[in-house]
């Protein structure tokens, strides 16, 4: 019996964890299911950049409860990528090159692991690069699988 | 300054701890937020839920994985209900009864942790349930604050 080592924050193994096509009985659920996990994700990360830019005070406290969602949410919105679920943003090539869609998947949750440890060590300095590098990962994504 | 003694699972004051109205420029971001955040706990607790009444196959890392999801989620639709930000199925008792709502709150979030450590703890009996009693506080707080 396969079990997952670590539950932990970038278990990179939680990738593949997930029998992604039983999740969803419907497509629409699916990208609803994605679009929720990105507007959550979207947010918090913005509040976190927001911070690590000026734009808004840095309050350690609530990067960390930013960061932890972040964090969590990004080892899930895999799931709902299953054959057949197409729609939405999301480009065909997700279904078509599944090998470098994991891989900048697994980037994400290296990065965002990262990036909660940042704001747990309370250096503004590190919060920043730890938000360019997240950012730049998202970025990496978008560009090649979502539609704009 | 007051700081959050606590940043895990659970954590009563996370509660008061966000300044609502300042995480959101429009009502329908709120909103949004807030949908989101329910579709994503919905979907989560739903799997758990599934397992628990057997009609999936009981999974000790996945229902920790959703467990660890709905925890965290819990703790931050909070700061979509500020001040003004009536929409969706949101009723005007929320901002009439916030003593009320913030109590219904607290005890999703309690509820919410005693779920994920019975889902670590890998004894289905108590998944069951926690199941039942998380379950139990989102009817309660629907039927007061949602419309339908």
């Amino acid at each position: 019996m396969i079990r997952l080592v670590s539950l932990t924050l970038a278990a990179a193994g939680a990738f593949l964890a997930f029998p992604a096509a039983a999740q969803f009985a419907k497509t629409e659920d699916a990208v609803q299911y994605r679009q929720s996990a990105m507007f959550l994700q979207n947010h918090h990360f913005g509040r976190i950049a927001a911070m690590a830019n000026g734009r808004i005070p840095y309050d350690q406290a609530a990067a960390v409860a930013d960061a932890e969602i972040v964090a969590v949410i990004s080892q899930r919105p895999w799931i709902a990528y299953g054959p057949g679920t197409l729609g939405g943003n999301a480009k065909p090539e997700i279904w078509k090159e599944q090998a470098k869609f994991k891989e900048y998947g697994d980037k994400l949750m290296a990065e965002t692991a990262k990036l909660l440890t940042a704001a747990k060590a309370g250096n503004l300095d590190a919060l920043k690069t730890a938000v360019g590098s997240t950012g730049g990962t998202c970025k990496t994504c978008h560009d090649a699988f979502r539609k704009d």
